[in-house]
């Protein structure tokens, strides 16, 4: 419809994969200028140059786009749907289950480990990994757990997950290190129920 | 008593402040050539050519020179004093207020994400903290703890510590990077408390 051309770059590869490439090249320029609240699909086709259907096409959503450009090992969506879709019973043993079966693979967490990586040392990396954590994973677990202090706690399940991949993949202390799946279900599983449900503080 | 002389370096400043500059220079570069474990403090006062009483006589014991070579805010020792000293009853409420205390002064914190980086960046800086975060800090709280799983529930309790940490102050999520010290510890202080006396996952 308009004069707008694709780009060709020196050995960019022609066709499809070719304009998939772009596109998560400018996802990942985007979302690390702008933060991932403030970039849009619209906007990220247009640095790439092609219609916003074709983004829409190959990722479907923002959270999916963010996901893929970061190599982010798994749509959030995803995440939420498999721990509280089947309801609150349970989700703690779930999200264990899940973390590991995420974590426990090099290939998932070492993208992961490089958006914490960033974040440590560019506040422009930790704004967008807060945004896409607040907004792609949180935001989709609050709303579920109830409760006047509901964001408080998904904030507190979100942080010490993260505190559990660091000690176990990063530092790899013992015995978490090496703990087996049964093991942490037993003692991360309970803790995670008790955030998930609110019930800590409150028993007699 | 032998040949052994004090090096000059150029720019270096005379006489005892000098000597325990040289000698926390030379503890970072022990610590983290060999680790926390294989350091001693013999070893830095050999690389430092000064008597190893002069390394004592500054710092004591080897955790006070790893803490005062890596800036780390804190003496370990102190942290178990000041948690589990007074008993268990009300150790989750004072870890709560003691990581404020330590975590809400961006100069205290500078130095621990200074080497939870190196540690997401370089496997021999990893096991460096491992080494000083077990036997350091977890080894000091695990015994007064009881139970089979002592060990597992320090371990559980210092990866909510630093995901915390994380959440609050790098990643800046909310609610949890502006909560009030006293909502930290109405969430976090019975967490911890049940990690720390074992209770979760027990009761009926």
């Amino acid at each position: 419809v308009t004069t707008r051309r694709r780009r060709r770059r020196p050995g960019r590869p022609a066709g499809e994969s070719g304009a998939r490439e772009e596109i998560l090249r400018e996802a990942r320029a985007a979302f690390a200028s702008n933060g991932y609240d403030l970039t849009t699909i619209r906007e990220v086709a247009r640095r790439a140059r092609v219609d916003p259907a074709l983004v829409h096409h190959y990722f479907g959503t923002k959270d999916r786009l963010f996901a893929a450009a970061m190599e982010f090992p798994v749509d959030p969506a995803m995440v939420a749907d498999i721990v509280i879709g089947p309801g609150l019973e349970g989700a703690g043993e779930r999200l264990v289950r899940l973390f590991l079966r995420i974590w426990d693979t090099p290939e998932n967490r070492e993208p992961v480990l490089g958006l914490l990586r960033s974040a440590l040392t560019n506040p422009a990396a930790a704004r967008m990994l807060r945004e896409f954590v607040s907004k792609a994973l949180m935001a989709r677990v609050a709303p579920a757990l109830g409760g006047p202090d509901a964001e408080l706690r998904a904030a507190v399940i979100g942080s010490h997950v993260i505190g559990l991949a660091i000690f176990r993949y990063v530092l790899e202390v013992e015995p978490l290190a090496s703990a087996g799946e049964e093991e942490l279900v037993a003692i991360m599983a309970p803790r995670f129920q008790d955030s998930l449900t609110g019930s800590v503080g409150v028993r007699g």
